[in-house]
This record gives C-alpha cells, structure tokens and sequence, in this order.
C-alpha cells in the first residue's frame, strides 16, 4: 500500500501503471478546512419574553435555592469573599453577581494547534467541530460492538486527523479500557500530541491529570507559550441538578490558573436530572452555566470559558435517552440565546444518536441533531462525528459518515452569494426559455465549486451501484475508514519533543503502580 | 388476524388470553393529528438588501426574457388581454405585472376531506403533509426494487390512511405501471377516495383526465360542494427554464375554473434546468411564480394556488440530482421568504434523499430535507415520506421511518411552553441540587406528554436489542408495514357513493381502448 499513502499526501505515486491510478482515485486528502464563520443568522425560538422570565427564574435558582460545591472548601471560600452567602456546601448567590462575574470570561478566543494553520477560533460567528467524546465501546461492521482499547483510541485520532472538515482532536474519542485508569490520560494526549497536529482537550478525570495535561503541552509548546496562549480545551461537566463536585472543579482550577480553556456544561436528560419541561430546563441550564462560569472568573478573571449545555429528553416509558428530538432542539436553540446575552462563547449540539447500528435511526437523529447545532449558534461542538448508542459506542463507520455531513454544513453557514456571479442574470439571460443551464459560460466557470459534494455517499446510477454491490451507507464508510487507516501518514513533529513526550509518559507510568477505579 | 384488527380501531379484542393482549400492543392506531400550526419563527436565510435584488432581477427576467407559453393559444390570448407583450409563443410581462395579478389568489384556504375532521388549512402558518408522489418503482426489503403496480398504489394508500402525522393523502404515490397510462387515473382517484378519507390530489396529466378528477370529486362529495369548496390539490409542473406547457396548464385551467387548488411549481435541478448558483436560481423560481401562480388568477381570480418549488442541486461529477444538499436548503429558505413576501401559501421540501436504500444516506439526507421544511414556512410538503433514490422509487420502510420523523416537526413546531407549569419553579425548588426529577409531582403530572417518542426507533437497552435479533431500522420498519397492512380496516363510506364511483371507473374504462403511451 505504499503507493496509496503516497498519493494520500499529495504527491503523484509513480509507475505501477493501473494500480497507481486505482491508488490515486482511491487516496485520502488530508486537507483540513477552515473553522466555520457563520454567514446564516441563528435561530431562535424563544421570544425576548421568555428570555427574560428565565433569565429572572434562573436568578431565583442562584440567590433561593442555591447550587453545591462539594467536596471543596476552597471553592466556598471564593464564593463567600465575592459575596454569595454560604451555608455549609450550598451556595446562595444574590441575583446580578453570577452574570456580573461572568462578563469577565472572553467573548471569543483562539486555541492553538501545533500546526498553527489548524488554531481555531472559539466564540462570536465561529464553529468548531470535535469528535465523539468518552464511550467505552467501539463498533465496526466486521468486529462489532466491544470494549475500547488504545490501539482503537489511536485509529480515531487518525480518522480525525485526516477529516477535512473537522478542526479539532478532540479528547476522549474512546475509553482505552485496556490501559489503567490512573495512566490512560497520558497515552490519550501522546496519541492526540504525536498523531495529529490539530487542537485537542486535556484531562478532567482528577485535577492532577490536568496537571500532567499541562505539562505534556509545555513540552509539546514550549511552557511560556502555554501560559501565554490556551492550547487546551477541556470538558467540566456539572453534576446537575445545581452540583459542582471537587474532582471536576479541581480539574478546572488547574486549568484556569494556567491560563488554558474549560467547558463549564451541565449534563442533563431532562425529565430526570432537570425539569421535565422545556423552559424549566432551560432555567436549570442557564444558572448552572451561571454559577460555574462565574467559578473560573473567581479562579482566574479573564480565564477562557466555554458555556456548555449537553441536554437531551428522556424515554418516558424506558428511562432510556434519547436523541435527534424535537424538545432537545428546543432546549438548544433557547440556551443560545441564553449564552450570546451573555457574551459567552457556546457549546452544544453533535451527532447525537440512540441507535445501536449506523443505519437509518442513528442518521435521521444526528442530521436532526448537527442541522439544530449550525442554526442554534454553537461555537464548539463535542460529539460532532463517530457518536453512537446514547454515547456508550464510538462507531468507526459513523465517524466518517458524520465527517462528510459536516461538510455540509460547513456550505451551508456560508451563506448565499449575492455579487453578480451569484445573481447570475448573463446565465439567464444566455439560457432563456426551454434552454439547459449546463454548457453555459456561467456554469462553466462555477460548476466546480457551487455544490457541495459528499466523499462518501452514493450518487450512482442505479444500475451501476446494483452491479457494484448494492452496498448501503455503512458498506461504504467501512471501505473509507479502512482506505484511511491505510493511507495514513504521521505529521511530522520535531524528535527532541517527541522524546520529551515520550519520557514523560515512561516516568509519569513508572513512578505509580496501575489502578483499575 | 380479526383480533389484531379489532384492536386496530380501537375496541378492545375479545378472549384469546395472550394472543389479545398481544394484539393490542402490536396494533397501529389509525389516529390522525390535525395538520400544525407553527408557534415558531421561520428562518430566513436572505436579508432584505439580497430580498429586494432578486425580486428586481425576477421582474426584469419576466419583462426581458419572458416566458413561453407553449401549444396553448388561449393562454396567449389571456396574456395579451392582461396587458402582456406576446410575441409567438413568448410572452414579456411588464414589471410588476405579475405582482398585482398575484394578488387575488387566497393567502390561506381549506382543502375539505370526505371525513371534516381531516381538512387541512394550506396557508399562514398551516403546515400539512402529504406522501411521495410520482415513482414509477416501489422497493421493499422482501421484495426488492420493482416496478409498481395498482396494487402497491392502494397499498401506500392504506399506509398514508393510517399515518398519525401525515395529513393528506397525495396523489400518485406511486405510478400503477400495470394499468394503462389512459385509465390509471382512474383507479388512482379510486383508492384515495375509497381506502381513505384524507384529503387527496387530482390527475394532471391530461386536461379529461383533470376534469374526471373533478366528476369523481362531484360523486363523492356532491357537484354543489365542489363548486363551494376546495376538495382537490394538484401538482402543476412548470417546465424549468421558465416554458408553461399545454397539458400542465390545461389541466391548471380545469382545476381554477372549478375552484380546485393547483400547486404551481418549477421543477429544478441546480445547473441543469437553472443556473448554478443559488441567486440565479431563486431569481428564476420567482420568475415562474410569478407567470404560473398569475396564469392561474387569469382563468379565475381568486381560485386556490400554492407557490411551489422542487428544487436541488445537481453532482457536476455525474449529472445525478443530489438531495439533502445545503444548496437546496438555500434555495428553499430563499424562496420561503420570497412566497410569504407574495402572501401565498408554499409548497416545498419533503422527505428527500438520493439513495438506492432506506439507510443512513437516505435519512440523513431527509432528515436535512425535511428540518429545512419546517423551518422555512413550508405551507404544504408533497413527498414528506417514502421517498427514495431521487423519486424513482417509493420505499415501504422509507414511508413508515419518514411518517414517525414528522411526529418529531409536529412537535418542534409548537415551540416552547411559558406558562407556570412549563416554568416548573415548583419542580426546581422540590428536587433542589442533587436530587432527582423522576418522581417529582411535577414530572408525575407531565411526563406522558412531554416528549416526543418514536412509534418505530429503538429506545431498548443494548442488552434488550441484541437478544431480539439486532435488528435495524429497516428491519423494524418492515414489520411496521406489515403489522399496517394486516391492521387495516376500510373507512366507512356511503353504498350508493361507492357504487357510483365504482360505475364511473368502469364506463370510463370501457368507452375508450387501452393505451400505455
């Protein structure tokens, strides 16, 4: 296969006759688009109305009820010195404090990538996309459904890196189960580090893998550029209802006083850890956003923050989650409007599903769920390719299949062009009446960029795709995730921080036996 | 089976033990919601400036370019009257023109069904469904790809009848290739009349046969109630670029001149029948518009007309129409804007998709289709389910994945509740941080409404699933169409009506030779 990873990174495979043209058509790009800037508006489906009654309704929440810092005295002592009235780990915070703290957090910042052309932009009209985050199972077509190892955690980070249109690394694109539990951190951002060039997320799972996440990237950056640049984005979930616990918050601390990015996100499935209502929900959403954001800027004002929402319904009759609904898209149009009033960049939405197989119910509720994440305004989205079964499964074959929908997506957010090419009236004017559009000048000179086009889907005549197979979609992505994982080619990274990265990871294993909780 | 169809009309199945209880949950309810009513914003892709431009462009096509009104003399006579500049066949309408004759068709009406509870509203914010229309093929996962027959036809029919959220029951769902092409019509109005009691469409494809959609209509609700009233929807291709022909508009002016509703409605693929960009081709999908929906209120001021637009984009590697796309979802936002600017009710969207299988391609790309529907002011949405490989096939399982999904709109479109109990302060302050909403009074008094579930997806632990075969989508929807067929029960209908339709099929039959041309 070496001509086929040849051509995959760009240069023409020489000799072999028919087998080097089969490897060039069958090649993988490594090309990697731009972050998205809207060119669409959002979408919104609350009026000023209904923003306003809950915005004051999660006031109420914050100053009545109060939210939970466990396990954390430190944090109680922040909140008792900037004002909110403490009474053992409840915290009361008096309306207006929580969204006066946040206007400190940045409306907009930049993570750094290695490769700088791959920083992305986080905030306003930007969107970033990032894959599938912490299943313990992976699928594919011929192995099935099976617990996750490093070896899979790897292949994802690969795909991820050869998906054009997803800017990001992301973190735990899988549970390596077969690495201990204490150590697995250190293998994930080695992969994330030496695999790929694009940006990635640090450890959150104890506030002492944060710090190693830190210090594995002054490696790989250099120490004072990391203080001086956020280079990691990583996801502190909030135990909702109203629950901040000591582990998450540790992490997050670490990362605020280093000046590095946190999604602050409630992770909720409504009906059981929030409100079984749209607007309660969004109460719940918004003040727990306000409590937590509110939290990094007493670590550090000015620390880079993500307002995160994970909301999704749940199957009254199963308890089950579930995906691609129409109350979670409710929940994640309001909460945009919510979080742009706050002047904070927003995290929701991806490709979410409850199917167990990439077929048909995994595809219409992650379109239902990546088509409400471009319109609701989110800026960063987790779980945006490879997610499946409720989360439990990171899905080779889906992985692709979201990969090529957010290419999409990223035509639609251009929006429509309006210059006199795009008005096209010399076409119209060539064409007239019963004419054809295709040989016509305009179309000559548009035709190769004014569609989008997937890499992956069928467009064949039928009978050409009948003789070829009958393959459906999973067929197909399964083909593409192999003539990827052939293709591939590691992006150069200098070998004196390779070996730093490498000896930390021996030292950091070595100095502490496995533990498996 | 008598039991299962018993519990399929809802009386209660009597004796059996197990093999009635059994029924009872296998049975499909044959339910139908009222078509919605949006309590949610449009989304509008176009600002005013690109609004104003492509309506300045439209009229300058329409008084520069023109349109061709072919083999129709009488229309050409109709234009010149109307103040037209007719020249052969091509008929130069002066700015503004159009806009005014427009201005006479009904901004919203009621198209009556047989049963009243099944009227739909076709207008403002109405939002009615109707099935795929026009494949010469049909596909299920026994069978295979096939060409479709009369019985298929009545098949789909059966299943439209007993879709919840589907609120019409369409017209050519698909093309009976076993009845000559002179009769089809015929038996078509035949079943939709009689298996159903849905509102339904009328045949176009020859003027007579238009106006036997109206003797049948006559028949089955009386000629005085036809002549009152709106009882037929029918689908008016223009002939993109900007080319009315005669059969197409013959049967348009029976319908107006019997106050029945036409849908007037360009039928584009992007590059190839309008120009290859979105300005271009909105500017030409409002040209004609403008000419047919004016046409229409030439024959009769006043008569029922939808905007429409068929439109996507083309693969410029294959010539093959490609759906889901985000240039078709521009296009359609686009024109949705441009439509309510006329105040005319719209026609667009549908369960779109261009592959060969019911799978994760073909959901995907419907799904795109059919949230783009919702959110750009759709009024009427032909093909919302069953549709697959471009239009050439109607799939069993696609049509029963696709009826479930718009459960999923019928819900998102009634927005977001904000009245105390939608607040649920109550639920908040009762469970508090870290508690669980399960069992809450607010939870117990809500959860069986609140959120949308799925009559086909699967919700069920992996465990569950995997024990009952792993079965994916279109498995589950295979046995969801059979459990449909086998449950279905005719809907009562007057003797004498169904006689006199039954003797007008066959006098029909009977006075003219077969023709398959």
């Amino acid at each position: 296969m070496a001509d086929v990873a040849e051509a995959g990174t760009g240069r023409r495979a020489r000799g072999g006759g028919g087998a080097a043209r089969r490897a060039e058509r069958t090649a993988v790009s490594v090309e990697t688009a731009r972050f998205i800037e809207r060119n669409i508006p959002n979408f919104e489906v609350l009026n000023e109305e209904a923003l306003q009654i809950i915005e004051a309704n999660a006031e109420t929440v914050l100053e009545e009820i109060g939210v939970n810092f466990v396990e954390n005295p430190g944090a109680l002592v922040r909140w008792r010195d900037a004002g909110a009235d403490v009474r053992g780990e409840r915290v009361h915070i008096p309306r207006g404090l929580a969204r006066k703290l946040c206007s400190t957090a940045p409306g907009r910042f930049t993570q750094a990538a290695r490769n700088p052309e791959r920083n992305v932009e986080i905030g306003g009209n930007a969107l970033v996309f990032a894959p599938v985050y912490g299943p313990p199972f992976v699928r594919d077509a011929e192995g099935g459904r099976r617990y996750a190892t490093i070896e899979d955690f790897r292949n994802f980070v690969k795909l991820g890196y050869m998906s054009k249109w997803l800017h990001h690394s992301g973190g735990t694109v899988c549970e390596p189960t077969d690495i201990a539990v204490n150590k697995r951190h250190l293998d994930m951002l080695h992969a994330h580090m030496t695999l790929s060039d694009k940006p990635f997320m640090g450890s959150v799972t104890a506030p002492d893998r944060a710090q190693d996440s830190v210090d594995m990237a002054s490696l790989l950056f250099g120490a004072d550029f990391v203080q001086a640049n956020t280079v990691m984005t990583s996801l502190i979930n909030i135990n909702s209802p109203l629950t901040f616990d000591g582990i998450m918050m540790g992490a997050l601390e670490v990362y605020a006083a280093n000046n590095q990015a946190s999604i602050v996100s409630p992770f909720i499935v409504g009906g059981a850890m929030a409100p079984v209502s749209v607007a309660g929900t969004l109460t719940q959403v918004l003040a727990e956003i306000l409590a937590g954001v509110s939290y990094s800027q007493l670590v550090r004002a000015g620390s880079p923050v993500i307002a995160g929402a994970f909301v999704t319904s749940i199957d009254m009759n199963s308890g089950a989650p579930t995906f691609g609904t129409p109350e979670a898209s409710h929940i994640t149009y309001g909460t945009g409007q919510l979080v742009r009033r706050l002047g904070l960049p927003y995290r929701s939405a991806g490709g979410f599903c409850g199917s167990k197989l990439p077929d048909a119910q995994a595809a219409y509720e992650s379109a239902n769920s990546l088509n409400m994440g471009l319109l609701s305004g989110v800026n960063f989205m987790l779980h945006a390719c490879g997610w499946l079964e409720g989360g439990l499964v990171s899905s080779y074959e889906k992985f692709v299949m979201d990969a090529d929908q957010l290419g999409a997506l990223h035509h639609f957010a251009r929006g429509v062009a309006m210059d006199a090419n795009g008005q096209a009236m010399d076409a119209l004017r060539e064409v007239g009446p019963g004419g054809h559009f295709l040989g016509c000048a305009h179309t000559q000179a548009n035709f190769k960029d004014a569609f989008w086009r997937s890499d992956l889907l069928d467009y064949k005549p039928f009978e050409t795709w009948d003789e070829e197979g009958g393959r459906d979609t999973q067929a197909l992505a399964s083909a593409r995730v192999k003539r990827m994982l052939e293709t591939y080619r590691q992006p150069d990274l200098d070998p004196a921080i390779r070996e730093s990265l490498d000896d930390y990871v021996a030292r950091k294993k070595a100095a502490v036996p496995d533990a498996f909780l």
